[in-house]
């Protein structure tokens, strides 16, 4: 018998079969299909409606060039689509500035956590509309391993921060699918309840992540997922230690009852 | 001739003409769709593999109608599966403890925006498979008008974060769509460029917001975007002042260079 999910449809199936994609062929993304992808982020949701996001195409190679070494991610350069996803209250306020309000709460946590939220959806609508489309793409959360540089190179004002990257283009590649944490340790019912001690029952997993082969660093990580993990404890890449200066300088999180 | 999206696939069509549903039929969810949108869920890209997310189903209806108070959307009480999408790095640090790490960097900003980011994706990620079923959703911001009392309900570690809930149920309602920003505003090339002012470019999109009738409310709110806009800049619901207090209660963002 087939698993239950086989009975699903195309787009659960491609959800499930999701890989990130880190080679793009030679092929620019046309008008219209860039076109596309704005429109559905354009139409996700956005908390009470304040729509605080704003998209931002790279197209300069200069830019591209300078953003993939923040990114560490070479390949994002030549081939692509490369957009940044920002979190905008700077436009709600240049509106209501212009209607003489002049009061601003838009640097509150609940605003900018509201912003970063309508950003990171319009994300993955973006990354759902690109592999209808057989189109692959790669998330860059790596912009954020120096924010400031991010800022200077795309010219954020006061209030808007990019909180990621997606490059999107043709795959030149075709992955294994990476295996994901058993559903038994990140859903659970009614109230948090972790099965501890855990490490025993990841060595399953582990064994499986070890196995797994990713065609991106053939030559370099054969780790297992708590190594990983264990390590992610102590190890932080390079200017994210300023990140939290880099929001406040932004405007936001200044204050708590902001 | 027919605006180019239209030539574009059923997914992104169904994007495009996405509505948030806030009434559903009394139908429950089989264990089979849970099962397929958890999948879903699990299989979202995530930040470095750490895979920061976990999704707790709330079924409880003395916690349901709790969390329906703390949104102020008793809607949530009764129909539709509730899930709240927890931003979650108490299991990274139970899996680096319990292999002897005591190191702790996972409080940080970095770590922090990078589970959030985990998170939101995979909201998204549900939100599609689920209407690609035929279901219908809506984003709970909403719950944190009172963090602490969410974190409570579920009782969640440190080291976790409730971002956002998530309702989805079988469609009761089919309103409107609702009118986005033109593209001009929200989509530049190369660098951060809003065209200003921007009051005066904004009033047809006024009147066709004002225009839009939402079912849900009906005799409440005919408004222009713009008025909501200004709004905003000076109110904010409940205790959403003390979320960032709560952030760092939880260990979150305590130190600029954790």
């Amino acid at each position: 018998m087939k698993p239950v999910n086989e009975a699903f449809n195309d787009t659960i199936q491609r959800q499930i079969n999701h890989k990130t994609i880190r080679a793009f062929k030679q092929i620019p993304l046309d008008k219209e299909t860039v076109q596309a992808l704005i429109d559905v982020a354009r139409h996700t949701a956005s908390s009470q409606f304040l729509q605080a996001c704003t998209v931002i195409s790279v197209t300069d190679p200069v830019k591209k060039q300078a953003i993939s070494e923040v990114s560490h991610q070479p390949y994002i350069a030549n081939n692509g689509h490369l957009f940044v996803f920002v979190l905008d209250q700077y436009r709600n306020l240049q509106i209501g500035h212009e209607q003489g309000q002049d009061e601003n709460k838009l640097g509150s946590a609940a605003k900018f956590f509201a912003g970063f939220s309508d950003t990171v959806l319009a994300v993955q609508n973006t990354v759902n509309a690109a592999e209808s489309l057989g189109l692959g793409t790669v998330i860059l959360g790596s912009i954020l391993n120096d924010a400031q540089k991010i800022i200077d190179i795309l010219d954020l004002p006061k209030l808007t921060f990019p909180i990621l990257g997606l490059a999107v283009g043709y795959p030149d590649q075709q992955p294994q699918l990476k295996p994901r944490l058993p559903e038994t340790f990140m859903h659970f019912e009614n109230s948090y309840q972790l099965p501890t001690p855990i490490l025993p029952q990841l060595e399953d997993y582990d064994a499986r992540v070890h196995e797994y082969y990713d065609l991106r660093e053939a030559n370099k990580r054969v780790d297992t997922f708590t190594n990983q993990v264990k390590r992610s404890l102590m190890t932080q890449p390079d200017a994210r230690g300023e990140l939290l200066h880099v929001v406040h300088q932004q405007g936001f999180l200044l204050t708590d009852k902001a």
